[in-house]
């Protein structure tokens, strides 16, 4: 039920993800069950081996992220979480109300040992490929250790999701020098350079597209700022380029043939690609969407879902901070 | 002596802004009179009617902000400065250490009364035309009153350099809610509702672009890593685009003829339109540039101090505050 499309565009990107891999994934669709068949039957797809579980509240996105916790325990996103905890699912996937899907997985299915503090994390494009920048939005304030388990999950993330090898950690500061930055990120440098970590410093605004390093750790606060402005760049880019060739035809005879150069070029900062950023640091799977997901992105949330359980995330994340690894 | 290409491009871009407009402006070069007078003569310009003050130190990257207070009052950077308060000249520019002038000026100029934090504000484009970012990097933490503070110099600024009648002011926030954020914002968000000012309420990262408000203040924290990163943003799209068109004849003669359109589009989000950045609060006139400016960018930068000198943009700041204007 969650985002602006639901559940059209939910429906339409999970059947558009089971006609490619129905052999790997199971769906179960989770809301109000009458809304959720009747978009199956719309879509052609009530042939489809789904399973439907009726959840008859909906967290609206003015509603506090305790919501699914406290007055909407029969939301869609507090039913499908719990679904994990009960042996009947391996992931969640929403594109609903982010605070929402955070707190509930969090105290659903519970923290890693080790992590006081789950993340999610964001992915930005970089010269090098991509980046991850974590917290992206759910921890506002945040101590050093914090920043700490950020850059354990987010190597863990990037090592087992991307095949880097002892990925970079860069801690994101207003300088490069050691003695930059607020006391957080002062105390934060000390700890990531103590750490068994490839941690290469501090890291500045402009090295994250600059791919400076495949990991990136922050507070809340400024991920989701950036996170923010990130997305809003292309569109930037698209209008100011409408603008300036709008004004002459051989303008328009220009832009038409540039639409797919330049829609490859923007691609990369589109969060569509990316089809959603994890929870990470609890004990199961859960991918955020972007309110405005298409079916493509909540396409690939779900393939994404799907290589997280396969690739063990969660318990990577554990027994690297059991045994010490990090 | 500032910034990576002195005094080269420092003097092309002075000669420049003289040639243009040599009957408003008084040019004095403060460095070591040796380089000066031997670039001046390089560059030809040796008959122009400037005056140089020679000061040995050259405060370095690497040196703290408050080098040119304490071991380098030599600096070109401290004894341009202080000419202001010698009533010797009316505004300094320099592509130096940030950190440095900021706090020689803060220091050896003065706080304007009622200011308790000097700011330093930082151009972003907008669908609406631009955007002035405060703090983008001075303060690295701050309390409500400072981002208050922010608020009435930006709205100040934007209202006598702009000509934007009663600009928007936006809290940069990671939602839109008035309960959203830290402490700090919650708490400034209550200062700028019950001030004078056009209080928008909380903007989030992509309203920048957008144009929401013609103000937007946050942390120097937040601030510097959005500078930075949108400062990175046209090169890391023309390298897309030229990896994108290099791969045939085609794309290569597509990438010729869009060159001059993108270079438009790009041209917005790119630190040489605007010269550099007003350092704000304190009792004169001083802008920072680029380390990397060119002399374009350097000519920007007098040309804006210039203005702000007629427009008398600080004792406007001072006129609001103690009138109880805003």
């Amino acid at each position: 039920m969650g985002g602006d499309f639901a559940p059209r565009n939910v429906i339409a990107g999970a059947v558009a993800a089971l006609d490619e891999v129905s052999h790997r994934i199971n769906l179960i669709f989770v809301g109000r069950e009458a809304a959720i068949r009747a978009q199956l039957n719309e879509s052609a797809a009530s042939r489809l081996p789904v399973e439907v579980i009726d959840a008859p509240e909906v967290i609206e996105m003015h509603d506090s992220a305790m919501a699914g916790l406290k007055g909407k325990k029969n939301s869609s996103i507090s039913v499908g979480i719990a679904l994990q905890k009960d042996g009947r699912a391996d992931a969640f996937v929403s594109a609903g109300h982010s605070g929402a899907v955070m707190s509930v997985s969090a105290l659903t299915l519970g923290r890693i040992a080790g992590i006081s503090r789950p993340t999610i994390g964001a992915f930005f494009p970089s010269e090098q490929g991509v980046c991850l920048l974590l917290d992206a939005g759910a921890n506002v304030d945040c101590r050093p250790q914090h920043l700490y388990e950020f850059a354990v999950m987010g190597s863990i993330y990037a090592h087992e999701m991307f095949g880097i090898s002892n990925p970079a950690v860069g801690l994101l500061n207003i300088g490069e020098e050691d003695s930059k930055g607020n006391d957080v990120t002062k105390e934060a440098f000390q700890l990531l350079r103590n750490s068994k970590l490839n941690f290469i410093g501090n890291v500045e605004g402009r090295d994250i597209l600059l791919g400076r390093a495949q990991v990136v750790v922050c507070d809340g606060f400024v991920g989701n700022v950036l996170l923010k402005f990130g997305e809003s760049v292309p569109a930037f880019f698209k209008n100011r380029l409408k603008q300036i060739t709008a004004t002459s035809f051989a303008g328009k005879f220009m832009a038409a043939l540039m639409r797919s150069t330049l829609r490859k070029a923007f691609k990369s900062m589109d969060y569509e690609e990316y089809g959603g950023v994890p929870v990470l640091g609890v004990n199961g799977v859960a991918i955020i969407g972007h309110g405005k997901s298409t079916p493509k992105a909540i396409k690939s949330m779900i393939f994404r879902a799907e290589e997280m359980v396969r690739k063990n995330i969660h318990q990577h994340i554990q027994e690297a901070l059991s045994t010490g690894q990090c």
